[in-house]
């Protein structure tokens, strides 16, 4: 019997003093496609659709960055060491390379993964992100939400999802597949939140003389870049940006939708994705 | 035996006192897709690669429009009027409704036709196109390939396809295919060229008073909106403002491409249109 997103077992693995939690599922053939999450993030917070639905084609790898959830460790406070852990861990996996599909957050510890060890990557999928130098989200609704000690289903639905009835109703679907899983990870600490808050501030601003984005013509990976055409937490023309000076992007919009597009059309989202890393 | 791009006959239809030429072949089932060809261009425009592809799964009926190389009449000279010909030729063609794919002018006409006809149009895919108030391009060079007398493959290389060796060597396997048809149409004449510019120049500037792009708001068809990164004819930014703008529209961008993506991409794009045309 194969595992599916609600068995595979939580294993862990240790790099550098720490364990890291990682689940691993699906056919074994090609590229194993490796995930990252949202900010606070982990395991849990992937879509079954999503993941059980690529798994029939690959393998697909879920797992906690250091001291988020169910990993040991001091949380990382800068993104380029996220990104060196990520490196580490698929090294100690056996991996020679993978496929890596980041998520807001994740998007941009991605990005450094391929900037950083550009050997581990053969293709890259950057989901609700954005990138150095990018625009900033203005309503300061979003991260007094995003900041709630508890994230509840309304956070989610206002912080990912279009605003229709509809959009909300696929937001709430969502919702309940993602805790299909029994044995949910424990949620993430404060300090992890107060840690990835602090790398992402450091990280965003340009540095001093660079020109907006020329850093992004050195990914030479085939990149797919998907966003909602109203992302609230990483305003969507940032997506607009990545594909414009990532040189073999492709960028898919997905309309009503806000920074968990993917999460609203699930299946949209699978034949997309599949026909990319499939190509 | 069932026809194909090569093969489907040249036909007629008479609407308002002219005779407008079509081919018309494919499965028939489901909503025909109706197609409206670039500046100047006509039935033998189009890639065999795509329209037989699309033909799998329904009919398609490409045509030309009115004073367009094999069909009668004057040319028009007004974007609404050449959206009125086409759901003539629709209704003349006993059809209650279409999917509309319109790429470059053909793009703003059938924007048009979905905004006069509404009824006609089941979902619409807006190709290497612009809007009411868009973005012009800058570079003179555009105006002065694009009025050629006899548009030669190094215009097309120039103005369709990405400026790598691989984009334009799949502009070159374009041409071929696109010669692939024996009985190819006569080129269309002077006067259909200056009638389009004059069409487009009426067309193009805002109304007093409009708010850019709020008409299209009122398009509620299913959207697919598609460009290269780097259109020189109509600047890609248009892509992102139709798709901002259309209330359900996806947007796709493909990388190291410009206003005929779908020609430098006919498997990526016949794959695209066929997932949401199905959908």
């Amino acid at each position: 019997m194969s595992d599916t997103h609600v068995t595979a077992p939580t294993q862990y693995i240790e790099v550098d003093g720490d364990r890291f939690a990682y689940r691993r599922w699906g056919k074994p053939s090609g590229v194993p496609l490796f995930f990252v999450q949202h900010f606070r993030g982990g395991m849990d917070n992937w879509d079954p659709l999503i993941t059980d639905g690529l798994a029939e084609g690959r393998e697909v790898i879920l797992f906690n960055g250091r001291g988020l959830a169910s990993s040991s460790g001091t949380p990382r406070d800068r993104i380029e060491d996220m990104a060196d852990d990520i490196a580490a861990v698929i090294r100690a996996l056996g991996l020679e390379q993978i496929d890596l599909l980041g998520f807001s957050i994740g998007g941009i510890q991605a990005e450094e993964v391929v900037l950083r060890h550009p050997e581990l990557v053969r293709k890259l999928l950057l989901i609700g992100t954005g990138l150095r130098g990018g625009e900033v989200a203005v309503d300061p609704k979003v991260p007094e939400v995003a900041t709630h000690p508890v994230p509840a289903l309304e956070d989610f639905l206002y912080l990912f999802f279009g605003r229709s009835e509809a959009a909300q109703e696929a937001g709430k679907a969502f919702w309940e597949r993602r805790h299909q899983r029994v044995d949910q990870d424990p949620p993430s600490s404060p300090e992890l939140m107060m840690a990835q808050a602090e790398a992402v501030a450091v990280y965003s601003p340009l540095r001093p003389g660079e020109t907006p984005y020329v850093y992004l013509n050195a990914i030479t990976q085939p990149t797919l870049v998907i966003n909602g055409e109203d992302d609230v937490m990483i305003p969507s023309i940032n997506s607009w940006h990545l594909a414009q000076n990532i040189p073999d992007a492709q960028l898919i919009i997905y309309p009503d939708a806000g920074h968990g597009a993917q999460f609203q059309y699930p299946e949209r989202f699978l034949k997309h994705a599949v026909q990319f890393l499939d190509e």
